[in-house]
Protein backbone atom coordinates (compact mmCIF):
# COMPACT_ATOMS: atom_id res chain seq x y z
CA UNK A 1 0.00 0.00 0.00
CA UNK A 2 2.62 2.37 0.77
CA UNK A 3 4.31 1.36 -2.43
CA UNK A 4 1.15 2.03 -4.71
CA UNK A 5 0.79 5.13 -2.58
CA UNK A 6 4.18 6.86 -3.42
CA UNK A 7 3.06 5.74 -7.19
CA UNK A 8 0.03 7.19 -7.59
CA UNK A 9 1.32 10.68 -5.63
CA UNK A 10 3.73 11.00 -8.02
CA UNK A 11 1.04 11.21 -10.70
CA UNK A 12 -1.28 12.58 -9.14
CA UNK A 13 -0.46 14.53 -6.17
CA UNK A 14 -1.68 13.74 -2.92
CA UNK A 15 -4.93 15.42 -2.37
CA UNK A 16 -6.25 13.56 -5.41
CA UNK A 17 -4.93 10.17 -3.80
CA UNK A 18 -7.38 8.71 -1.94
CA UNK A 19 -7.68 5.67 -0.20
CA UNK A 20 -9.79 3.46 -2.64
CA UNK A 21 -7.33 4.64 -5.23
CA UNK A 22 -4.35 2.82 -3.00
CA UNK A 23 -6.72 -0.36 -2.77
CA UNK A 24 -7.50 -0.31 -6.19
CA UNK A 25 -3.86 -0.38 -6.92
CA UNK A 26 -2.47 -2.26 -4.18
CA UNK A 27 -5.05 -5.12 -3.84
CA UNK A 28 -5.12 -4.81 -0.39
CA UNK A 29 -8.20 -5.25 1.10
CA UNK A 30 -10.29 -2.34 2.97
CA UNK A 31 -10.02 -2.96 6.33
CA UNK A 32 -6.19 -3.46 6.33
CA UNK A 33 -5.99 0.26 5.71
CA UNK A 34 -7.23 1.59 9.03
CA UNK A 35 -5.30 -1.43 10.88
CA UNK A 36 -1.92 -0.75 8.88
CA UNK A 37 -2.24 3.11 9.17
CA UNK A 38 -4.51 4.08 12.15
CA UNK A 39 -3.43 7.46 11.60
CA UNK A 40 -5.01 7.84 8.29
CA UNK A 41 -4.12 9.13 5.20
CA UNK A 42 -1.40 11.94 6.71
CA UNK A 43 0.23 9.05 8.09
CA UNK A 44 0.16 6.94 4.72
CA UNK A 45 1.65 10.13 2.57
CA UNK A 46 3.90 10.11 5.47
CA UNK A 47 5.01 6.88 5.05
CA UNK A 48 4.40 6.65 0.80
CA UNK A 49 7.13 10.15 1.17
CA UNK A 50 9.51 8.04 3.36
CA UNK A 51 9.50 5.29 1.02
CA UNK A 52 10.35 7.04 -2.04
CA UNK A 53 12.68 9.18 -0.30
CA UNK A 54 14.84 5.90 1.01
CA UNK A 55 14.28 4.16 -2.58
CA UNK A 56 15.84 7.60 -4.32
CA UNK A 57 18.58 7.40 -1.61
CA UNK A 58 19.47 3.68 -1.73
CA UNK A 59 19.83 3.97 -5.88
CA UNK A 60 22.00 7.33 -5.48
CA UNK A 61 24.28 5.84 -2.63
CA UNK A 62 24.85 2.71 -4.67
CA UNK A 63 25.94 4.64 -7.73
CA UNK A 64 28.37 6.62 -5.85
CA UNK A 65 29.80 3.57 -3.86
CA UNK A 66 30.86 2.55 -7.72
CA UNK A 67 31.04 5.47 -9.42
CA UNK A 68 32.85 8.89 -9.34
CA UNK A 69 30.34 11.81 -9.08
CA UNK A 70 29.75 12.72 -12.60
CA UNK A 71 29.30 9.39 -13.90
CA UNK A 72 26.71 8.85 -10.78
CA UNK A 73 25.36 12.16 -11.89
CA UNK A 74 25.31 10.92 -15.10
CA UNK A 75 22.97 7.32 -13.89
CA UNK A 76 21.08 9.76 -12.01
CA UNK A 77 19.51 11.24 -14.70
CA UNK A 78 19.25 7.86 -16.66
CA UNK A 79 16.68 6.90 -13.76
CA UNK A 80 14.71 9.92 -13.73
CA UNK A 81 14.61 10.13 -18.10
CA UNK A 82 13.04 6.65 -17.50
CA UNK A 83 10.66 7.74 -15.18
CA UNK A 84 9.23 10.76 -17.29
CA UNK A 85 9.78 8.67 -20.65
CA UNK A 86 7.93 5.58 -19.50
CA UNK A 87 5.15 7.36 -17.87
CA UNK A 88 4.75 10.11 -20.85
CA UNK A 89 5.63 12.43 -18.71
CA UNK A 90 2.43 11.62 -16.29
CA UNK A 91 4.74 10.87 -13.21
CA UNK A 92 7.40 13.28 -11.39
CA UNK A 93 9.29 12.61 -7.59
CA UNK A 94 6.26 12.09 -5.11
CA UNK A 95 9.02 13.76 -2.64
CA UNK A 96 7.96 16.95 -4.54
CA UNK A 97 4.80 16.25 -4.62
CA UNK A 98 4.51 15.96 -0.69
CA UNK A 99 6.03 19.15 -0.22
CA UNK A 100 3.77 21.10 -2.61
CA UNK A 101 0.91 20.11 -0.84
CA UNK A 102 2.00 19.97 2.36
CA UNK A 103 0.66 22.60 4.41
CA UNK A 104 -2.08 20.61 5.74
CA UNK A 105 0.28 17.69 6.42
CA UNK A 106 3.35 18.26 8.63
CA UNK A 107 4.23 14.88 8.60
CA UNK A 108 4.58 14.69 5.18
CA UNK A 109 6.33 17.78 4.48
CA UNK A 110 8.95 16.65 7.57
CA UNK A 111 9.95 12.89 5.68
CA UNK A 112 10.31 15.43 2.80
CA UNK A 113 12.79 17.20 4.00
CA UNK A 114 14.78 14.24 5.17
CA UNK A 115 14.26 12.47 2.38
CA UNK A 116 16.12 15.84 0.58
CA UNK A 117 18.91 16.30 3.08
CA UNK A 118 19.90 12.39 2.86
CA UNK A 119 20.23 13.07 -0.69
CA UNK A 120 22.19 16.22 -0.29
CA UNK A 121 24.74 14.63 2.00
CA UNK A 122 25.38 11.73 -0.13
CA UNK A 123 26.49 13.45 -2.97
CA UNK A 124 28.04 16.29 -1.23
CA UNK A 125 30.42 13.44 0.84
CA UNK A 126 30.64 12.03 -2.39
CA UNK A 127 31.81 15.13 -4.19
CA UNK A 128 34.08 15.89 -0.85
CA UNK A 129 35.86 12.60 -1.03
CA UNK A 130 36.50 13.64 -4.53
CA UNK A 131 38.85 16.56 -3.58
CA UNK A 132 36.32 19.43 -2.85
CA UNK A 133 35.71 21.57 0.28
CA UNK A 134 32.98 20.72 2.23
CA UNK A 135 31.14 24.27 1.74
CA UNK A 136 31.57 24.15 -1.99
CA UNK A 137 30.31 19.95 -2.12
CA UNK A 138 27.16 20.87 0.13
CA UNK A 139 26.13 23.73 -2.35
CA UNK A 140 27.43 21.60 -5.52
CA UNK A 141 25.05 18.93 -3.77
CA UNK A 142 22.28 20.78 -3.08
CA UNK A 143 22.37 22.53 -6.34
CA UNK A 144 22.48 19.06 -7.76
CA UNK A 145 19.62 17.73 -6.47
CA UNK A 146 17.22 21.13 -6.90
CA UNK A 147 17.75 21.40 -10.53
CA UNK A 148 16.84 17.89 -11.02
CA UNK A 149 13.73 18.48 -9.05
CA UNK A 150 12.81 21.33 -10.86
CA UNK A 151 14.09 20.08 -14.19
CA UNK A 152 11.39 16.99 -13.83
CA UNK A 153 8.92 19.50 -13.47
CA UNK A 154 9.78 21.44 -16.46
CA UNK A 155 9.49 18.46 -18.52
CA UNK A 156 6.32 17.30 -17.24
CA UNK A 157 4.86 20.34 -17.98
CA UNK A 158 6.50 21.11 -21.29
CA UNK A 159 5.97 16.90 -22.41
CA UNK A 160 9.15 16.44 -23.19
CA UNK A 161 12.77 15.88 -21.78
CA UNK A 162 14.88 18.36 -23.68
CA UNK A 163 14.44 20.80 -20.59
CA UNK A 164 15.72 18.15 -18.43
CA UNK A 165 18.78 17.17 -20.91
CA UNK A 166 19.43 20.62 -21.16
CA UNK A 167 20.03 20.98 -17.47
CA UNK A 168 21.81 17.42 -16.85
CA UNK A 169 24.24 18.35 -19.41
CA UNK A 170 24.96 21.82 -17.65
CA UNK A 171 25.16 19.87 -13.92
CA UNK A 172 27.96 17.48 -15.36
CA UNK A 173 29.56 20.14 -16.73
CA UNK A 174 29.59 22.08 -13.37
CA UNK A 175 30.48 19.15 -11.19
CA UNK A 176 33.28 17.89 -13.86
CA UNK A 177 34.59 21.48 -13.56
CA UNK A 178 34.35 21.41 -10.36
CA UNK A 179 36.29 18.44 -9.43
CA UNK A 180 39.05 19.73 -11.47
CA UNK A 181 39.04 22.55 -9.34
CA UNK A 182 38.79 21.12 -6.02
CA UNK B 1 -10.99 35.15 -8.32
CA UNK B 2 -8.17 34.48 -10.26
CA UNK B 3 -5.44 36.59 -8.17
CA UNK B 4 -6.97 34.83 -4.72
CA UNK B 5 -6.32 31.43 -6.72
CA UNK B 6 -2.64 31.51 -7.67
CA UNK B 7 -2.24 32.40 -4.13
CA UNK B 8 -3.90 29.98 -2.21
CA UNK B 9 -2.33 27.37 -4.73
CA UNK B 10 0.69 28.21 -4.35
CA UNK B 11 0.31 27.50 -0.30
CA UNK B 12 -2.43 24.44 -0.67
CA UNK B 13 -2.26 23.05 -4.39
CA UNK B 14 -4.71 22.82 -6.76
CA UNK B 15 -6.87 19.76 -5.40
CA UNK B 16 -7.13 21.21 -1.86
CA UNK B 17 -8.31 24.67 -3.32
CA UNK B 18 -12.11 24.85 -3.71
CA UNK B 19 -14.36 27.05 -4.89
CA UNK B 20 -15.14 28.22 -1.71
CA UNK B 21 -11.62 29.23 -0.08
CA UNK B 22 -11.48 31.21 -3.78
CA UNK B 23 -14.94 32.84 -2.52
CA UNK B 24 -14.00 33.66 0.78
CA UNK B 25 -10.33 34.53 -0.31
CA UNK B 26 -11.50 37.02 -2.78
CA UNK B 27 -15.02 38.55 -1.19
CA UNK B 28 -16.33 37.44 -4.88
CA UNK B 29 -20.10 36.55 -4.45
CA UNK B 30 -20.84 33.08 -5.54
CA UNK B 31 -22.73 33.21 -8.40
CA UNK B 32 -20.02 35.15 -9.85
CA UNK B 33 -17.54 31.94 -10.49
CA UNK B 34 -20.10 30.17 -12.73
CA UNK B 35 -20.38 33.23 -14.67
CA UNK B 36 -17.36 33.99 -15.39
CA UNK B 37 -15.58 30.54 -14.98
CA UNK B 38 -18.07 28.32 -17.00
CA UNK B 39 -15.25 25.78 -17.77
CA UNK B 40 -15.44 25.46 -13.76
CA UNK B 41 -12.45 24.51 -11.58
CA UNK B 42 -10.50 23.42 -14.79
CA UNK B 43 -10.76 26.80 -16.22
CA UNK B 44 -10.33 28.72 -12.79
CA UNK B 45 -6.94 26.87 -12.25
CA UNK B 46 -6.02 27.36 -15.62
CA UNK B 47 -6.48 30.86 -15.56
CA UNK B 48 -4.49 31.53 -11.64
CA UNK B 49 -1.74 29.19 -13.77
CA UNK B 50 -1.30 31.85 -16.69
CA UNK B 51 -2.12 34.95 -14.02
CA UNK B 52 1.16 33.86 -12.16
CA UNK B 53 3.27 33.03 -15.02
CA UNK B 54 2.52 36.07 -16.61
CA UNK B 55 3.24 37.91 -13.25
CA UNK B 56 6.66 36.06 -12.42
CA UNK B 57 7.81 37.07 -16.43
CA UNK B 58 6.89 40.96 -16.10
CA UNK B 59 8.96 41.49 -13.03
CA UNK B 60 11.71 38.71 -14.68
CA UNK B 61 11.35 41.42 -17.98
CA UNK B 62 11.32 44.36 -15.79
CA UNK B 63 14.94 42.95 -13.88
CA UNK B 64 16.56 41.86 -17.24
CA UNK B 65 15.70 45.75 -19.09
CA UNK B 66 17.36 47.22 -16.48
CA UNK B 67 19.93 44.97 -14.95
CA UNK B 68 22.52 42.73 -16.57
CA UNK B 69 21.43 39.08 -16.10
CA UNK B 70 23.83 38.06 -12.85
CA UNK B 71 22.13 41.40 -11.02
CA UNK B 72 18.27 39.92 -12.57
CA UNK B 73 18.89 36.82 -11.06
CA UNK B 74 19.75 38.38 -7.74
CA UNK B 75 16.58 40.35 -7.97
CA UNK B 76 15.02 37.29 -8.91
CA UNK B 77 16.06 35.36 -6.03
CA UNK B 78 15.37 37.90 -3.81
CA UNK B 79 11.76 38.18 -4.71
CA UNK B 80 11.47 34.35 -4.14
CA UNK B 81 12.95 34.81 -0.90
CA UNK B 82 10.54 37.27 0.39
CA UNK B 83 7.80 34.60 -0.91
CA UNK B 84 9.33 32.40 1.76
CA UNK B 85 10.50 33.78 4.56
CA UNK B 86 6.89 36.23 4.29
CA UNK B 87 4.72 32.97 4.42
CA UNK B 88 7.05 31.12 6.69
CA UNK B 89 7.98 28.70 4.31
CA UNK B 90 4.26 27.91 3.30
CA UNK B 91 4.16 29.49 -0.11
CA UNK B 92 6.20 28.33 -3.32
CA UNK B 93 5.25 28.57 -6.85
CA UNK B 94 1.74 27.61 -8.34
CA UNK B 95 2.92 27.57 -11.41
CA UNK B 96 4.84 24.39 -9.97
CA UNK B 97 1.73 23.26 -8.21
CA UNK B 98 -0.50 23.02 -11.57
CA UNK B 99 2.29 20.76 -13.16
CA UNK B 100 2.57 18.70 -9.88
CA UNK B 101 -0.74 17.92 -9.86
CA UNK B 102 -2.02 18.41 -13.59
CA UNK B 103 -2.26 14.54 -14.21
CA UNK B 104 -6.10 15.52 -14.35
CA UNK B 105 -5.77 19.21 -15.79
CA UNK B 106 -3.85 19.40 -19.40
CA UNK B 107 -5.00 22.94 -19.84
CA UNK B 108 -3.80 23.63 -16.49
CA UNK B 109 -0.34 21.80 -17.08
CA UNK B 110 -0.15 23.55 -20.54
CA UNK B 111 -0.25 27.24 -19.24
CA UNK B 112 2.35 26.02 -16.56
CA UNK B 113 4.64 24.90 -19.51
CA UNK B 114 3.75 28.23 -21.31
CA UNK B 115 4.74 30.40 -18.20
CA UNK B 116 8.47 28.14 -17.77
CA UNK B 117 9.05 28.81 -21.55
CA UNK B 118 8.17 32.67 -21.34
CA UNK B 119 10.51 32.80 -17.80
CA UNK B 120 13.48 30.65 -20.22
CA UNK B 121 13.08 32.50 -23.16
CA UNK B 122 13.29 36.20 -21.25
CA UNK B 123 16.37 34.64 -19.65
CA UNK B 124 18.23 33.65 -22.39
CA UNK B 125 17.66 35.97 -24.53
CA UNK B 126 19.77 38.09 -22.13
CA UNK B 127 22.23 36.08 -21.72
CA UNK B 128 22.57 35.64 -25.21
CA UNK B 129 22.67 39.62 -25.60
CA UNK B 130 25.46 39.21 -22.68
CA UNK B 131 27.70 37.61 -25.32
CA UNK B 132 26.68 33.54 -25.08
CA UNK B 133 25.96 31.16 -27.65
CA UNK B 134 22.04 30.76 -28.76
CA UNK B 135 23.12 27.22 -27.32
CA UNK B 136 24.52 27.79 -23.84
CA UNK B 137 22.27 30.66 -23.36
CA UNK B 138 18.97 28.10 -23.53
CA UNK B 139 20.80 25.47 -21.23
CA UNK B 140 21.57 28.37 -18.56
CA UNK B 141 18.29 29.48 -18.71
CA UNK B 142 17.03 26.23 -18.28
CA UNK B 143 19.07 25.37 -15.42
CA UNK B 144 18.36 28.66 -13.75
CA UNK B 145 14.98 28.46 -13.64
CA UNK B 146 14.46 24.50 -12.77
CA UNK B 147 17.25 25.22 -10.01
CA UNK B 148 15.42 28.11 -8.65
CA UNK B 149 12.05 26.21 -8.66
CA UNK B 150 13.87 23.09 -6.96
CA UNK B 151 15.42 25.03 -4.71
CA UNK B 152 12.59 27.02 -3.30
CA UNK B 153 10.48 22.98 -2.68
CA UNK B 154 13.97 22.18 -0.76
CA UNK B 155 13.20 25.53 1.07
CA UNK B 156 9.33 24.85 1.66
CA UNK B 157 10.29 21.37 3.26
CA UNK B 158 13.36 22.27 5.32
CA UNK B 159 11.75 24.93 6.42
CA UNK B 160 14.88 27.56 5.58
CA UNK B 161 16.36 29.31 3.10
CA UNK B 162 19.69 27.66 3.87
CA UNK B 163 19.07 25.23 0.34
CA UNK B 164 17.98 28.44 -1.60
CA UNK B 165 20.66 30.27 -0.54
CA UNK B 166 23.31 27.85 -1.68
CA UNK B 167 21.40 27.39 -5.01
CA UNK B 168 21.48 30.78 -5.08
CA UNK B 169 25.02 31.58 -5.10
CA UNK B 170 26.13 28.35 -7.37
CA UNK B 171 24.27 29.76 -10.07
CA UNK B 172 25.45 33.35 -9.60
CA UNK B 173 28.89 31.83 -9.97
CA UNK B 174 28.15 29.76 -12.80
CA UNK B 175 26.48 33.25 -14.79
CA UNK B 176 29.33 35.34 -14.03
CA UNK B 177 31.63 32.63 -15.02
CA UNK B 178 29.83 31.96 -18.14
CA UNK B 179 29.64 35.79 -19.34
CA UNK B 180 33.20 35.87 -18.81
CA UNK B 181 33.50 32.92 -21.11
CA UNK B 182 31.17 34.15 -23.68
Amino acid sequence: MVQSTALLVRERGVEATSFSDVLAHSGAPRGSIYHHFPGGKAQLIEEATRYAGDFIAAGLASSLDQLDPVAALREFCSSWREVLRSSDFAAGCPVVAATVEGERLPSASEAAAASFASWEHLLAHAIQRHGQTAERASSLATLVIAAIEGAVVLARAQRSVAPFDRVAEELEDLLVAAMTDG
